[in-house]
């Protein structure tokens, strides 16, 4: 039984309803936009601020850059990077309490290499995503598609930035799906599925 | 129900046992070896060559500029294009008749787009990859991490070479797995289960 499930999301591709739903079929907290709240209450910083720069970064340097600098001056660490470190710091404490279920921002990689974590990435065809976006958001198709192509460049930056991996390599993740193929409930049914599973070694 | 099933896989994950235990689970054909010899048949190269080369590309040019010169005169196209070739018509044919599993060979690029098919990619983290090609190809670490590190270029070079992909993004696929996650039997079962399921678009 695996006790953190970490969800990596396309826009537009129901990732983050899938890791809702799989939250629910394992009894599991789920946290998107609670981990949002959260953070701002610790950090001081609205949630808006952390809801549209949590997951997508505009810096130019490195956050290890950044750290080295700002090891002389603190005061230099930028917001995003010091609402990159409040994040991390909380989901290394819901991993210690385990049973969670955690949508984005760079979890996967904060908590690689531990053996009680699935690491999920959810993507979609265009198409999919697209229609999607246009009934979810009441956008047209043209603005479907701009602002796929924004979030795609946006979150592999962030992801870059903070990781120094790129954003959607397989190998990054246990298991990554198009949520096309089976559709967003039997997604999420498998992937708990998966959770429960006990694998001897 | 999908009728076809890909399996592109990194050496040493066990991809391949997947790929025939889903075939034996679903009552499909399995086509790798198999796949082999006909090509010898019907192209006239060996087998060893086509074993040796048919995932592994060496040619600086793309397949495009290849073909575009061969236009002019056939002749020229090289025995690894002509390889290639005779895959990707062979690969047709066997989707035509469905109910197979397809392992390597680009089949994923092949046969994107139908409905009836499923992309998979077998990975495993670097540690597992060892272990297993150690124990299979009776060989030292040093030697099976030159594998490894031999491999995933080749076939990466191979993969760019005729999809203009990059191998292992997981858009390119419906299901990205680490097989270490549960093992190669439950990973087989699982994907054999996923084959089973009737989506309503």
């Amino acid at each position: 039984m695996k006790s953190i499930i970490t969800i990596s999301r396309e826009f537009g591709s129901g990732g983050r309803t899938v890791g809702r739903l799989v939250a629910e079929r394992l009894g599991y907290a789920f946290y998107d936009h609670e981990l949002v709240n959260e953070v701002a209450r610790r950090c001081g910083f609205s949630p808006r601020f952390i809801e549209e720069n949590g997951e997508y970064a505009n810096a130019r340097s490195s956050l290890l850059f950044s750290l080295a600098t700002a090891a002389q001056t603190p005061d230099m660490l930028s917001m995003y990077d010091r609402l990159y470190i409040e994040q991390m710091k909380f989901i290394e404490e819901l991993a210690e309490k385990g049973n969670c279920v955690i949508v984005g921002r760079c979890a996967d990689y904060i908590l690689a290499g531990r053996d009680n974590t699935i690491n999920v990435f959810v993507y979609a065809p265009r198409e999919v995503r697209v229609n999607r976006i246009m009934a979810r958001h009441n956008l047209s198709e043209a603005e479907a598609l701009k602002a796929i192509s924004t979030s795609d460049k946006e979150r592999g930056n962030h992801y870059f930035r903070y990781t120094d991996q790129k954003w959607g390599k397989a190998q990054n993740y246990d298991v990554c799906i198009n949520s096309g193929l089976m559709g967003i409930e039997k997604t999420a049914e498998m992937l708990a599925d998966m959770a429960k599973i006990e694998v001897r070694a």
